[in-house]
């Protein structure tokens, strides 16, 4: 697999073209963005981190059912991955509550929510990610009306697979964003990364914050708690550790 | 029908008891509000307008089926309505783009929807009213999912009247903010106003704005406008006109 040209960057990792045009090569960096890129740090391992960890995650969905881009990791910093177009939505998921949902709702940390809350917002930097419904996405194009209904019952299934999978060892999976992408047949698969960056997860016993949010509000150990994420899925999935 | 204490003042109207429990009489008041209140001004007559422009399409609702809270007017700045329990959701239907949406979703001022968006806001002034989508309404209470479902169907219904009456008289309905409230035996009206302070109304010819957007734009008028609002709708409707 010959990594070609960068294609684009963003803020945590670059794409490269391939000899396939079907295929790019995912590079994770380790840069650290948070409050839409005003803040910003480089934390050495991260990248490494943010690979294994999202190797073994999308490996084990594709292993449960559900579709993805992931085909294999490459190197520490490198994976291989298919090439889609990213619709530009952010797909949430909440099982408690957490984040700018509180401020923005006036809802308390922590709450456990009846049901898992799936939410919308139209990624795009420069407005802030803005929060969408339905309604938004169908008529400014973003995405069809079967596409939504398909992004939103794979973004529920892939919630109650992590769940299972984080609560096997001993992390509860508070919420995540995902990014889904149509592939060159225009099937809508699942994309980009699922990581410490973009989950919220927290020690089920401790109740300690293991991802983005150590770095968000300047908790300190950022890289030990991704580290302890990766160990801790390692140990009971082979998706990331072969490739060591 | 006796006017009792003041039970609760907003920034457009007050609320009285009766000394029926299932009635209140409405106050409009010559408040302008606009930006969650940070702009503010009074004008004399602006409550008097109102009052006759909500009861003439309260009144014209009510004749083409939408079940409200309107019962009738006692004299220029007084209604009698039925008192419900309003849901904390405002209803924004829109036909076309423009305000806060455009900013927003960086989309242009004007554009012609496929079909009314439907969006909803929880009502808290102190959060600045944020857009949410329905799995918010639900899992927090403020609705349930059928709730939600008869208040959509019933802002799209009253999108099709209103945007043929207006039309009727030479306006465009742009876009327009509902309240809904529960009546003591738990059904779901429509209630609070409907004016120029609570829609974008565009002459259909010269494009000229007929609404709080001359107040929150600083276009001059305002008075002028709301006046023009009510001439051309008392001229093809009784309801308002009658009481004068
Ligand atoms: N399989 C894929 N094919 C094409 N683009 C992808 C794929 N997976 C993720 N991307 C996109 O790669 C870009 C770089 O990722 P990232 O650095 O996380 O960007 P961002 O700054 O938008 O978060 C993003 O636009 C992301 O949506
Ligand atoms: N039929 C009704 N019964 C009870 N309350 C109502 C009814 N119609 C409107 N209201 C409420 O009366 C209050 C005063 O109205 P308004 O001055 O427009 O308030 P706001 O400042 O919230 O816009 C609002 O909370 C509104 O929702
Ligand atoms: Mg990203
Ligand atoms: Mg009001």
């Amino acid at each position: 697999m010959q990594k070609g040209e960068m294609l684009y960057e963003g803020k945590a990792k670059r794409m490269y073209s391939t000899d396939d045009p079907n295929r790019i090569i995912v590079e994770y960096k380790d840069h650290l963005t948070a409050f839409n890129a005003q803040k910003k740090a480089s934390m050495e391992g991260k990248g490494h981190l943010n690979n294994l960890i999202s190797s073994i995650i999308f490996q084990a969905l594709k292993e449960r059912g559900v579709k993805n881009h992931f085909i294999r990791m490459l190197d520490d910093t490198h994976q291989e991955v298919l090439r889609v177009k990213i619709l530009p939505l952010e797909v949430v998921v909440r099982n408690i509550t957490a984040g700018s949902i509180c401020k923005r709702l006036g809802v308390k940390e922590g709450l456990k929510l009846q049901r898992p809350l799936v939410e919308l917002y139209y990624k795009d930097d420069a407005l802030g990610d803005p929060i969408i419904n339905d309604d938004h996405a169908i008529l400014f194009g973003w995405a069809t009306e079967e596409e939504l209904k398909k992004i939103k019952s794979s973004a529920v299934k892939v919630n109650d697979l992590l769940s299972e999978i984080f609560d096997s060892v001993g992390i509860t999976l508070v919420d995540f964003k995902l990014e889904f992408g149509r592939t060159q047949e225009g099937e809508i698969i699942l994309a980009d990364e699922i990581s410490p960056d973009t989950c919220r997860l927290w020690d089920k016993h401790t109740g300690e914050k293991l991802d983005k949010d150590r770095f968000r509000n300047d908790l300190g150990k950022v890289l030990e708690a991704y580290e302890e994420i990766w160990k801790r899925l390692s140990l009971s999935h082979e998706g990331g550790k072969e490739e060591l």
